[in-house]
């Protein structure tokens, strides 16, 4: 504490990310990164413009990037919001949208950032729990509220809701903000955002960090109602105008724009994923079905601290979260499947 | 308006950055911008950067940078705080060290952002005039404060303080948090960054956008207090953990370390200035001395937005600000010498 302090820093209760730890022959599989590096044509956009225009501030308004996602969506250019990774763009979403008298409604185990923006801009949150499956139920949802967010596929469960009960959602709440965060939709869940056009109220999130292997550029993006979008451009430009470097710009609008690359590797994630997923429960894991880049388990006889401090004697990091109810999984995310054979390998030894 | 907005997007002002405009032949000198490139080696090493590395999050705590940074200012790297723009850095600066029960005094006329800011943030706000020189007066500031925060020199004007008056600042103020916003202190002013092992409440705000040449990169930082530092790191920490890419880390790193790129480029850059001050003077203009990469002109015979207008239909783009005191006046970035030379033989036609 410091008496230079403004009130919020003394009350907040700051994120804690994902260990770094940079060890050799390291296999890392504790922050959901890709296995995979991002698209080749990125990289060479990237390196293209690493030029004598880096003197120059990049384009006030994305708007390349903005055109080439509302494209890729099937949304106009007024329909998209851009910015320095899908955690800026939620501080801003936050900020400007969730922000009301009545409760900000989210499941009480998803990412674990949703409080913290919570502390940061003194907004009243209400937490629903999960099922008993893990699965958020909608009909839960059914009380008076000031805004919804939640993660669809949810983290760190990976479990998915269906189109229907986004739908359900939407249509429950006219006038509040459903907030989709869809970090993980590309490795098997359905995207909310086709139903843009129809509900006003539907903000979608999503980032480069994960299917599209760039988590180092920072860039995430939400598609929403064009007044939706316009409030978050109102925060934005009263909090740095130019969020994303030239860099990112061209290198983001390049991932986007290589479609086969991007089809290629995430098939591959999804393919890993699923024999991990038989190859975790032939040792007797308990896994939470998974729509994402990593899966959630828990060993019935076998602590998952001891686990997961075992593994990282034999240089696998994975992620613990000590919270309630979920304080005996390990979420694992899916790295090559010769990170994953090594993986089960190790598991193989700790839990016979 | 939307029913889905924030109290607080409703009420905010956003920033109006300097205009874009893409024309062949332009001479842009409008957005302060570096005439000169960036370092060769920080292009360098942005292009060694983009590989598949890119697939993992950045240094959480971004820790190469603050060292380069802290050995180039002599000082500890707990001492350094960096993001994506000194403009985020000064977002988080607002949020978690200005804002108090006393207002936040700042001059009249200074960096445009500052009240968005304080809308952005909720916090109390009380400006301090110039004198009629548009100098800073520090004796000014003697009355009761939350903190105050200023940029030297200062902007729009170029103004400088010396070193002296910013210690009687902070010397007046010993509670309350003194920022000294830097932007433009390398092209001819006295870093107050000398004086933080003396004054915990000083920070100290600089830029890579300006005499790093790298505005199109986004990077900025500040000097001060480890307390100070901590509780930035808190915000950052409940904002976005990863505000730097990878590649702005790299970039920024190598553009600290080539000095002499650093000092080829400043210097080239102030002896531009000295001699477009002496033609704008010989064409009549009122010129107020400038530390920084621009000029403050005003002519007393020719109106500044008509002249900013017939400037602009010569494809040579200037600033104005629409704000009492000032509006006769025209902020004129320095260019290269050949950029300066069209700019005033199109000067010298229009006040002929």
């Amino acid at each position: 504490m410091s008496r230079f302090w403004s009130d919020v820093v003394r009350r907040l209760t700051p994120y804690t990310p994902g260990e770094q730890v940079h060890m050799p022959g390291l296999v890392k599989l504790n922050a959901n990164e890709n296995p995979y590096g991002p698209s080749p044509l990125a990289l060479a956009a990237i390196r293209e413009a690493a030029g004598d225009g880096l003197r120059t501030y990049p384009d006030v308004n994305g708007t390349a990037l903005k055109d080439a996602l509302a494209a890729s969506h099937g949304l106009r250019r007024e329909q998209v919001f851009i910015g320095n990774s899908s955690d800026e763009v939620l501080a801003h979403v936050f900020q400007g949208l969730l922000k009301h008298e009545l409760p900000l409604l989210s499941p009480d185990i998803s990412y674990s950032f949703y409080p913290t923006y919570c502390k940061l801009y003194g907004i009243a949150q209400r937490t629903v729990p999960l099922n008993e499956r893990f699965e958020i139920d909608v009909a839960d949802y059914d009380q008076p509220c000031g805004a919804v967010i939640l993660a669809n596929p949810n983290a760190p469960t990976g479990h998915a809701l269906p189109l229907a009960d986004i739908e359900r959602l939407l249509a429950m709440h006219p006038d509040r903000v459903v907030v989709v965060d869809e970090a993980y939709v590309d490795f098997g869940a359905e995207s909310a955002a086709t139903l843009i056009d129809r509900y006003d109220n539907l903000l979608v999130v999503q980032t480069f960090s994960k299917s599209r292997s760039l988590a180092g550029l920072r860039v995430g993006f939400a598609l929403g109602h064009a007044d939706l979008v316009a409030g978050l451009e109102r925060v934005k430009n009263s909090f740095n105008c130019y969020p994303l470097s030239q860099i990112a710009l061209a290198g983001a609008v390049a991932a986007v724009e290589d479609t086969a690359y991007f089809e290629q590797t995430r098939a591959a994630i999804i393919a890993t994923r699923e024999r991990l997923t038989g190859d975790l429960r032939a040792l007797g894991f308990d896994v939470v079905p998974s729509h994402t880049n990593f899966v959630f388990a828990r060993h019935p006889r076998h602590d998952a601290m001891a686990l997961l401090t075992a593994l990282r004697e034999r240089a696998i990091l994975v992620r613990h979260f000590r919270q309630p109810r979920i304080e005996q999984f390990l979420r694992i995310s899916i790295g090559t499947d010769a990170e994953c054979d090594k993986l089960v390998a190790a598991l193989r030894e700790l839990v016979a």
